[in-house]
């Protein structure tokens, strides 16, 4: 979070394998690959989150003088290995899909080449980073999808699930669409907005709910958001209405109120008509509690006058599918083609790359899934990112991560933008692939 | 993570909300609580847990000189209140419920008395770390009592969301009742075993199965697990056979062998009958893949011959209820009691207890929640755990917590101890703590 993750964040098989990998010499280069297995019900595409964490986590794995000694009193290990680990450096290759990147099941979108060791080791993290940001990019890419226009603000950091979570969930949700988060460290560290202004509390804590607010605006004029819903929510309105004036003359103006809870369509309407009665025309209406790209969308289905949304809990720890079925799996060791065949989750061996096809008028018309050595026509999805432990060159902004999916969201095939469930998007399998994992099973028939 | 998070790890409402106490001097003694509003549907009872982490925030809640500079160049504060923040210390009182204990709807499991500044600051991290622990120990309570008598084993870290969720999780399933973990961060910091051998890959990396499993044996003579479904399960299961004389040989035995796909029943079953013909009749099967305390139950149901379960994914994100209806409320400021009304979100105002009445044979019986100046028959819940930003007492150790919760799960009614929905446990809330609600209701009305 601040700074370096401990390297013993790791599945103690990753340390007993590299051990036995040691022990029998066998250290020749392994190519493992992330990807999904299958979409959930809920989701006609997934977007790529993550890259930066995981190429800054390789950069700096390594195991600390302490992380070392605790190793060496478990009795697990033999000096060796120890010594082995005393001089870990990541010094693989990783060829990845851009932050931000629309992809679909079985395409990989992170290939590592390294000697087995390091590429089995950086396993667990590498999972553990990339799947939480691609499963809460792609969830927010669907509210984004819903809510055209609107102004989104990630609310989820209290129950996202810890605090990496609530860090690097904001910055999918970014790289997502949406404007900003309600999380300062976000923006301490990445740079994104945030926003927020006053609890529940804050009103309550006042005798009064009219000083409440007249006092907050005071302290932040140039973001008066006011929350109405703490007691009655058209009667704060009309607070509201009345406070306006005394606020105009200090030169205030009252940008948003903000409604929590009830029937949020009716309670916007109502408000909005107070607030344009008493003048207020230009005095946003923003909605919060509990919301997900289903929420907004029947909010806008039927009309209400919302032009903000904070979303919090449900997209931060992507409530309808807190986890995706996906996989880093070994394709190639000491240059033969490996597969998994274990029931339900066999996978296509080998290097592999996604081609891409567009139609006329620049929609996704097509993926092909191929070994690295075809060559496909259309837009490859895989680059090389990192080459033998080092960044190849700039890698994209985050604000280049978010433009990418911006216009990722915008060349999807209209089916694939609804919330509903439409037939898959066509993934083909090259022969190549095919003959490959026909020929690994036979070698192993 | 690796020691302090930055207290920037916040939503900008609370520092914003801040300022404004600060601009009008209103910093008199607050009163928050941290509560559940509902069950789910899927939760008999709930599980506290947490509360060290939140201890230990609060203990070293600082903002540095980084983060002030910051906080100074976003434009949103002024002099006074940085100056604030640069002496920020955490000098309040919190009672709190044990780790470990069970507790329901509407019961406050951490009080929170402060100056309104110090209070408000600290709900989003206190939310986001008692949150996620109590979801998850809940989740791991369950599976405990789904499987009495067998060794469970933490395998989430990967797909948990983020690093915090890996490492807290598995501290939060240890006191539920798990064995132990796969995350070797978990034993380093909390001293929670860590369990693991072999991944897919590391079979898949050698050109023969058996010569993996042989190879692997030696390198980890006293740990001796060989994952068996990577190509055919029972075909693997009659390599172990043939196997093991060759190691007993050398003094090594197969302490187990692990499944983790395709019909996990009916696979132990005809590996528990190869095993057994081949006289490795102690050598356990351990199951893995996709497993919750449903799978897990249903297993068992069968007879599966499984002494051992890996227990992940769905576990660390509590998947079929990723997040609680939980909030952290103000309820008394300056002396007098407060209450939220917002719709579907009223809130208990006051200072309040909670009393534990068990029956004849020691199961729990019934609560009462009630106001803390209220004297009430039972077990009072709450206790004093720090007192003027100090700790008051040793706290429970991480031992002394799975201890509660093993104590807790067997006082249980034996209705909540079911998988299934049972009828609510019953909680009466005080003739006190009503009398306060109707008249907070009408000095505001």
């Amino acid at each position: 979070m601040n700074g370096r993750v401990s390297s013993l964040l790791t599945d103690l098989y990753q340390l007993t394998m590299l051990q036995g990998y040691l022990d029998s010499h066998m250290d020749e280069v392994a190519v493992y690959e992330f990807f999904v297995r299958r979409l959930p019900e809920n989701r006609n595409f997934l977007v790529a989150a993550g890259l930066e964490s995981v190429l800054d986590y390789l950069l700096h794995a390594r195991f600390s003088p302490d992380e070392l000694r605790f190793l060496e009193q478990t009795g697990r290990f033999n000096d060796r290995f120890l010594h082995y680990l005393e001089n870990f450096r990541f010094s693989g290759d990783v060829h990845a899909m851009a932050e931000g990147r629309v992809f679909f099941a079985d395409e990989p979108i992170l290939r590592i080449t390294a000697p087995i060791l390091e590429a089995q080791f950086v396993e667990t993290r590498v999972i553990n980073l990339l799947h939480y940001q691609t499963l809460v990019a792609s969830k927010a890419a669907r509210v984004r999808l819903a809510a055209p226009g609107r102004l989104l603000v990630d609310f989820g950091l209290r129950r996202a699930h810890g605090a990496e979570a609530g860090l690097l969930g904001a910055r999918a949700a970014f790289i997502a669409g949406f404007d900003g988060s309600s999380n300062v460290l976000a923006e301490y560290r990445f740079g994104i907005p945030s926003y927020g202004t006053m609890a529940h509390s804050f009103v309550q804590a006042h005798d009064d709910e009219s000083s409440a607010f007249e006092h907050f605006a005071h302290t932040q004029p140039n973001n008066v958001v006011l929350l109405i819903d703490t007691y009655d929510t058209e009667a704060a309105a009309r607070k509201v209405v009345e406070l306006a004036p005394r606020l105009q003359g200090a030169g205030i103006a009252i940008r948003a109120v903000r409604i929590d809870s009830g029937d949020l369509a009716e309670h916007a309407r109502k408000v909005r008509a107070i607030l344009d009665a008493g003048g207020l025309t230009t005095t946003h209406i923003f909605a919060s509690g509990n919301l997900d790209e289903y929420e907004v969308a029947a909010l806008l289905e039927k009309g209400a006058p919302i032009t903000g949304f904070g979303v919090g809990t449900r997209m931060l720890t992507s409530s309808d599918v807190p986890y995706l079925d996906c996989a880093y799996k070994l394709m190639e060791y000491a240059g033969h083609a490996r597969r998994k065949r274990s029931e339900g989750k066999a996978t296509w061996p080998g290097r592999k790359q996604v081609y891409r096809e567009y139609d006329a008028e620049g929609r996704m018309a097509g993926d092909t899934l191929c070994l690295d050595s075809e060559g496909y026509s259309g837009e490859p999805l895989l680059e090389l990112v990192m080459k033998g432990g080092r960044r190849t060159e700039r890698l994209p902004t985050l604000h280049d991560a978010r433009r990418l999916c911006a216009r990722e969201l915008e060349r999807l095939p209209d089916a694939l933008r609804s919330l509903d469930r439409a037939g898959p998007y066509p993934v083909t399998i090259s022969r190549g692939l095919r003959e490959l994992a026909a020929a690994v099973d036979e070698h192993r028939a």
